[in-house]
């Protein structure tokens, strides 16, 4: 996210000798300047990882043209790749319910422009945000979640995202359950935020699990969100020191510093194609 | 464990006004010099704990007649109750496998007093540290344990435990689970080091467990054991980032480290009467 | 800041005994029960610290009449000593410059009454957050600061604090460095947050120091402002992990999410009276 | 440290294109088999940094011939480099004064080859740890250091780590400042651990420093000797919370575990070539 425009690889693909080289060849033939790499082999899966971040106009050509001269390799080692150019904005949709912590976080963010991404709208199922929202000039989309509608809601939170052509949804504490169509839609593209150090506490009102079962620490947990509740590919956690004297008051109290930091840690992760999934794990080039 | 004598009385009972004033107008009626108070209303439980570190040679009797005097008091308010007194020092057995980290650390600190405990024996079920054990002149007892035999060595722990009038047992990584009956002999005495940040990851291979879901931090739990394996009430806990870098065997590494730390205070806490279960929770006067 | 209406005493006084049997005989003679108390004797500065929190409704008469009351044994122990009912808002004067984040998260957690205060206005040095902090209805003051007017302008930020009944005023990243008039004027109710660990890097461009030097760790220190720059007692700290491949743009990022977070948990501490400074340093009863 | 045999190539030299593409590109040709492999561009120093792991198995070659091949490109890109091959163990000598934790640390992480080094002796200037250290079956010098004949003593520190063949020295508290002469004699070799959290509270009794300041954290730096005490590049810091009621004598306590903790880890990364140190500061891949 620096000022400066910068394509971004990534891949991966099953290890064997020569990736490096094939693709650091590539772009040296080209004079192409890396100012970020990263590997990452994964000896149980024999798979590949990788990031490279170029810097767009050491190279003597376009984004598609890179793409172009690419794809032999890509298809000669059997990778998964994208290259992302970041004069090219991420959409980033975010929905909400009434609680205020991760969307103002992620608001002045957005204002300061360190996140440099397009807000295209936000969706909540309460009016409570409208005014805050729209103050900052982004269009707010209210879709009640009612018992007997929730397939219809999703549906319609789906049809909005396709409309404003979103790239990456935030369920910035949402709390309510995607379904199912609505995960298989977009994998690897939802983002969610856990108010807990999962696996332990998944469910409903995590907070209260942890101060029934006396744990010292609380956390919470950035993931991609998948069809099984609470159990997507993580991408960040992190936790706070508690103790017998907070109530499950207190801990969701200090839980909203935890959550909507590791939200936007997550999200800036994601956002910056550092975060690289396979099977139910994530490789996260920091 | 200050070099200064010391009685720490700590005491539970249903919360009700007055206690604070009946407890400490005792002590300043005999001109007792409180170091250090702590106190904890359980809202929920509706219960009282207090712990209080009065400098013996401010008390113009002795530890006996102190109980006697407070014993009305704790009559009339149904405490549970204890006063302990810092001469007497504290006597821990250590119970051990093959893993090195928790004896070591738990050898330094006894060895340069930042423990000051007797430690009348270690036990284990390998006879690889006798050596390590005897140099520092402490009697080591090899206990092996069969797959037909575990009641029985459990029960021969339990004979030497009581043989050196043992006040605390601790297993430091000693990879066995105790016997129902062991369990049930010694409710608060016994404390474990769980090698993950509980309650994820209960039972055998946390650091695999750990692994195989992906998650981006790792822990320890130091807590009292109960029948239930891994459930007992938590005393202290805490964590170490790892990333996709790391193996299951960089993992226990790693681990090592915060299973060391987490139960040298989880231990510490337990000897200067800092914890004080309730349930299967604890409270932890720090 | 529970719902529940509450008195806090805090005190401090020379070290001596009785002080608690005294204190805790007088609420409990008129059936005061005690929500939360903490103690702390300072052995080198021979002071005592006690902090109280009484349920209002236990007590048969006002706070007026328990000051009253108090006075006796205060005059006796010699304390300094402070009586806060819950029902008066605190009134809270927030300063920023140009800088969103910290801004930002504590009108988050205004809004949501996590933070149950008053912020009668927000004064800057720029027009930068006019809209915001207006939409939210709270009034804003511009206050330009010029090198040749640095004075004046701390004269008119402390009008303004007068005019509208502050108590306390946060220094939001202010950026600028406050008159010793202003300094001196609010002794104990200025908080400022610095953006390094203290006492590593004060004064200007913290990140750019400590990238310099190469450290593991960087941090933020929210503390009262004293006339001596950075160096005022210290309420609350931490830091956070970066390593080589972070620029100092990177810190000044990361940074950010520990400066906000310090900067509340310090203010909240403050605000609910947890905070007993004594010469250049601070009891906080968590 | 995996029991695998390893080639480590660790190079830096001026940035400029084509330097991964000629180092993986020899790799690959050969068909070497890279398991691990990090980068970095420092963009102020316009300095590259790089770091490959390489299983000696995969090469058709050995490790002498494999520097021949390389050093053509390190002539042509300038390298400062060094190839280590994992089948020659490490040769550090442990400096201690009388303070336990971090040589009963050490010598644990040895005894289960955690770290796979040879200790060729353990130096002191007291013979607190004779019997320890002997008991291991490792060689224990006693230099005894007086006010007058520091240098004399550092020169014998000298003489023994050149006889035994050391390739580290590690200042595990050894409480002593080495001469300029031996500083000088072993740059980038002589590692010390620091009892603050750097650049706060270099020189005497920095926990007391701490104390007196008031901070909330308190830390530990493990870094590379130089002549300027406490000043040279720092390879890895970490903190614990403390608060008002911790005593300097508390804080030294907690200190212990923090010192060891991060001597061991910045140890470790400098045995596994990770640390590449340029001017006063330090890359570490981890």
């Amino acid at each position: 996210m620096s000022a400066e425009r910068r394509y971004t690889l990534t891949l991966s693909c099953p290890d064997r000798v020569g990736i490096v080289a094939a693709v650091s060849g590539l772009i040296a033939q080209h004079q192409g300047w890396i100012v970020e790499a990263n590997h990452h082999a994964d000896s149980q899966a024999k798979r590949f990882f990788m990031r490279q971040e170029i810097r767009a106009d050491s190279l003597p050509f376009d984004v598609a043209s890179l793409r172009e001269r690419f794809a032999p390799i890509a298809a000669t080692f059997a990778m998964d790749w994208h290259i992302h150019d970041s004069a090219v904005k991420k959409r980033v949709v975010i929905l909400v319910s009434k609680q205020e912590h991760c969307l103002y976080d992620l608001l002045a963010r957005w204002q300061s422009k360190e996140l440099d991404i397009e807000i295209p709208c936000v969706i909540s199922n309460h009016e409570t945000f409208r005014g805050l929202v729209e103050w900052h000039g982004i269009p707010f989309h209210h879709v009640p979640v009612m018992p007997d509608n929730k397939d219809a809601a999703c549906a319609e939170v789906q049809r909005l995202f396709e409309t404003c052509r979103g790239d990456t949804m935030v369920l910035a504490r949402y709390m309510q359950i995607l379904s199912p169509d609505l995960c298989r839609a977009y994998p690897g593209r939802i983002l969610n935020i856990h108010h807990s150090f999962l696996p332990s506490f998944a469910g409903a009102k995590p907070y209260h699990q942890a101060h029934a079962r006396g744990v010292k620490l609380i956390g919470a947990t950035c993931h991609y969100v998948t069809e099984a509740l609470d159990q997507g590919p993580i991408i960040e956690q992190d936790v706070i020191r508690i103790d017998h004297s907070d109530s499950p008051e207190d801990m969701v109290r200090y839980g909203k510093d935890i959550e909507k930091t590791v939200l936007a840690r997550g999200l800036r992760f994601h956002l910056e194609n550092r975060v690289l999934a396979h099977g139910n794990k994530t490789v996260v080039f920091r």
